[in-house]
């Protein structure tokens, strides 16, 4: 038999017993030694076996405590949250929402600036050449640790005489405000990709090595399908699940 | 002005070159003397700006044709489209269907056999302990290129006798099948994650390093709420964009 078969055979093994629970979020794996015994195999065979289960986010392995399950809890995202109606007492934010259903403590850090935007947002936006965009760029915390990232861009002849183009956080949403403004949002294209994080990404959200990200770009058109709202999350892999839920017709 | 600041600085100018358009895919970058001149910096920086590119998968470096801006010429895949009644001409599975619209030339390979599914598929589909699902896996492929695969699950106690549980392609495809049978889908639930590709998936898609996969899960129940198929993707990051279009209620 290959080794590239054994060691696979080792892995697959692991797996089951992680995804069927026998291990659990924590739980140390048997020590390489075990697993030499228990499989046959030679411990180059029980690393390379390891190894695909950390590439797979499954486990992580630290020299004190050796190979751990790993905590999984990734926030699930509700895309569609935030075009329903909220009840009148529900005015949070969409992810303050999603992270207090799971009893968990959502907080934030807003930074708000008039800039540029890159090709990639000016051309969602119709900006013309020379047209500038507020920015309000937002680092959120669960329990107190860097989770994700979130920009909001807007034309800045649309609102630049709003709150959203001053600082501070916007109680009620930007979306009210641009509804306030006459520019309800009718409806999103979202955008949803992946891609190894950048350098600054790496440091900001405080990402293990090998962690990538899931980058969601929501286009928001009003009813005249002007494109009013450009919104670009950086998703650290490991800790989000987007979900949508459709019906046919 | 700390290095890692001018690294950054170099790297932003090159990036903006490629989003505006003035660097096409297969370009080559200008050499690293040529940048180091451009922008007064050692060599040292310019190589850090351009690991930059290459992690976030705007450029590849090669011995040979020095950096050159990638082909990306992700597919676009619109989950929606499988819900909505198609056109009677249009048979085709979406993937094909997508592809096609693109000028391109879809294909697939298909395997088709009983199996008793890994937990996370099992507790999806609501299958008993011994119980055994149809599972039909799909490696597809772009103009004769590996390009995703497509592992679809279903209850065996409800398609055995089917053509689902026969090998071969069903031309008017599964769904259609199971619509027959008195299950049509009228509701799915979507999961969406990311994660690095493990090593059986790198070889089985050609992937190159250091790119990471989507995974797209999607949920199918029929009238009664019973889940008659879970469909897995698993999507190299790099050649795919999902998108979703919503209309506020």
């Amino acid at each position: 038999m290959a080794r590239s078969t054994l060691y696979q055979l080792v892995a697959s093994d692991l797996r089951r017993t992680i995804y069927s629970g026998a291990l659990a979020p924590g739980d140390q794996l048997p020590t390489e030694a075990e697993l030499m015994h228990a499989h046959q195999v030679s411990r180059n065979t029980v690393r390379l076996a390891l190894g695909e289960l950390v590439n797979e986010g499954l486990v992580t392995r630290t020299p004190r405590r050796g190979t751990v399950v790993r905590e999984r809890r990734p926030l699930l995202m509700h895309p569609q949250r935030e075009l329903r109606p909220q009840p009148q007492e529900e005015t949070r934010e969409a992810f303050a929402w999603a992270v207090s259903q799971e009893g968990r403590v959502p907080s934030q850090e807003i930074e708000v600036s008039i800039v540029r935007p890159a090709e990639e947002i000016a051309s969602r936006l119709e900006l013309a050449d020379d047209e500038l965009a507020v920015v309000r760029r937002r680092l959120r915390f669960v329990d107190g640790q860097p989770y994700n990232t979130n920009d909001s861009y807007f034309p800045l002849a649309l609102v630049g005489d709003s709150e959203i183009a001053r600082p501070g956080d916007i109680e009620r949403g930007a979306n009210k405000v641009l509804e306030e403004l006459g520019h309800r949002q009718v409806r999103v294209v979202d955008d949803i990709w992946a891609r190894m994080p950048n350098s600054a990404e790496t440091e900001r959200l405080q990402l293990q090595l090998g962690t990538p990200v899931i980058v969601y770009l929501r286009v928001g058109y009003d009813e005249d399908h002007t494109p009013v709202r450009v919104a670009v999350s950086v998703l650290p892999a490991d800790k989000h699940l987007i979900r949508y839920e459709l019906e046919s017709r």
